[in-house]
């Protein structure tokens, strides 16, 4: 075993790819030389984030969606980022197992990532188990979170293609909350389409895309696909929608093109990468003796949060 | 007009918060020393978050809540926390439309804010937003946000007591993500309590709560009150509930007591001014031409992110 981790990654092995992406989590320093010597191989998958509310059927709907993939000789990695309970500290389980028809499949690999509380959004390791997936050489990498927010416009940030999952029934407010993932989505599914409510918000979702005024003519619109994901209803279709994006993605011209959304993915990798070592020393500069002097001059309001900030940010260009 | 600013703010000059506030917003650089003077005439107001999923009547019941508060005789101030609409560039109206009844009212103050989509999360102009309404001498502070996720848990760390808000029937998928807020809730409301499954969510909470086995004698356990906001009902219980919690932070040895919180909010401050500092010397770094080089080198996987983000923060400390 004195070949490297990411040789045996780039050679397929999926033992050596779960403990890379368990060092990843874990933010072993190591990790980071294995991430480098991969880069390199990275570039070639397809990546589709699949985001909606909680609620929406949205793992089932990746599960057919797999399914879908898999007849067309495609192999699929996954990301599933899911909210921690700080009960068990770990990712619910419960959507996973859904997915498990898929275990014994070469040609499937799932990775859950429980977001931990203080990072935000997409844990801050998804793009680096992106990467890793990338690199094993999987043909589409499916990026799927819960919830709604910072997420979905962080995931878009990674996605060639973003499909939001609605679902009919929920309510006004909800959709209304669905506001900020209209900026994002490149397909819309309206899942449960057997559901009562199906063709309003259809209407609904229409209206709004007729709102986005600054669309001109070459401007991909955003398609509107009903499933019924627990019947396998409307993946063929999906399937579709998602290729016709891919191609117009990589049309000539296109200021939305495929090399920028690679572009914009690398950027926010590195952004990632620089800002977990800001933190870090900025955690470093927080738990000095010095600072917790500075901290009993604030809460006595002696002394000025922001003179007491550009302390620390003097400290952290220091340790450089 | 020659007196400055905060001077004003400190005379409860209603207008000129409000300008202090949209600068604040737009980032106008000369904010930051009137929040500066402003700083040693805080930590005296009362600080409550309300928080919750779309659809529970969260504002509804800050509503009616203020109005509870107004006939006890104390003053309050709002920050509502909203997503950003990608059409419109603001925040989204119809909630806030509700809150009219106040708007006459000197007594009480409402803010609206947008998340603006890439800084995530709460704004990262909320806590000086609530900076400002406390030195205007605001006996109680309440701060609203909509969705589930990451907010809730940056809204714990600015608020003495945290509210959430749930509500009946809103499905398992729902309940489950609720896992993150449990973790943060000082007090439950049940709202609409009048709809089916009031009690059996009731029952879920508790169940939920009895397995947070690291709780001591000496804990808070989060207490679950029952409401009917457009009846105004429970408000009263409410009310008493946040008192009894303000009591138990106030009273002696306790670990997470209310000096706790004042420190935790100043931390969380200084976190957000330094972050923000760094993020603008990054985004200038990555504007730069000699940054775009490095990215066409890395689209080509001739050059790697680590390396580049090396580059970048070298950058960043040279700037200081």
């Amino acid at each position: 075993m004195s070949e490297p981790l990411y040789q045996r990654i780039l050679e397929g092995d999926v033992r050596a790819a779960g403990r890379l992406m368990r060092q990843v989590d874990d933010q072993i320093p190591g990790a980071r030389q294995q991430l480098e010597a991969l880069f390199e191989h990275t570039g070639n998958a397809y990546i589709i984030g699949f985001t909606g509310n909680p609620g929406s059927g949205k793992s089932t709907l990746v599960n057919a969606f797999i399914r879908e993939c898999r007849e067309r000789g495609l192999s699929v990695g996954v990301v599933a980022v899911d909210p921690t309970s700080p009960f068990s500290g770990g990712a619910i389980l419960g959507d996973r197992i859904r997915m498990q028809e898929h275990a014994l499949d070469e040609g499937v690999f799932i990775r859950s990532v429980a977001t931990r509380g203080n990072l935000g959004g997409v844990s801050r390791s998804t793009p680096a188990l992106v990467q890793i997936l990338d690199a094993m050489g999987f043909d589409l990498i499916i990026i799927e979170t819960v919830g709604v927010g910072q997420d979905e416009v962080d995931i878009a940030r990674i996605a060639d293609t973003n499909i939001v999952v609605t679902v009919p029934g929920l309510g006004d407010d909800i959709q209304a909350t669905k506001a900020g993932i209209l900026e994002i989505a490149d397909v819309f599914v309206i899942n449960k389409s057997d559901h009562p409510g199906s063709d309003r918000l259809r209407r609904e979702l229409k209206a709004m895309l007729s709102l986005a005024v600054d669309r001109s003519d070459e401007d991909w619109t955003p398609p509107i696909v009903h499933t019924v994901a627990t019947d396998a209803e409307g993946l063929t279709k999906l399937f579709e929608k998602i290729e016709a994006h891919r191609d117009w993605l990589e049309g000539a011209g296109a200021d939305d093109s495929r090399g920028a959304r690679d572009r914009r993915r690398i950027e926010h990798l590195i952004r990632l990468i620089v800002s977990g070592e800001l933190d870090a020393r900025l955690d470093a500069a927080m738990a000095a003796p010095t600072w917790q002097r500075h901290l009993e001059g604030l809460v006595a309001r002696r002394e000025s949060p922001y003179e007491a900030a550009e302390e620390l940010i003097a400290a952290i260009a220091r340790k450089d």
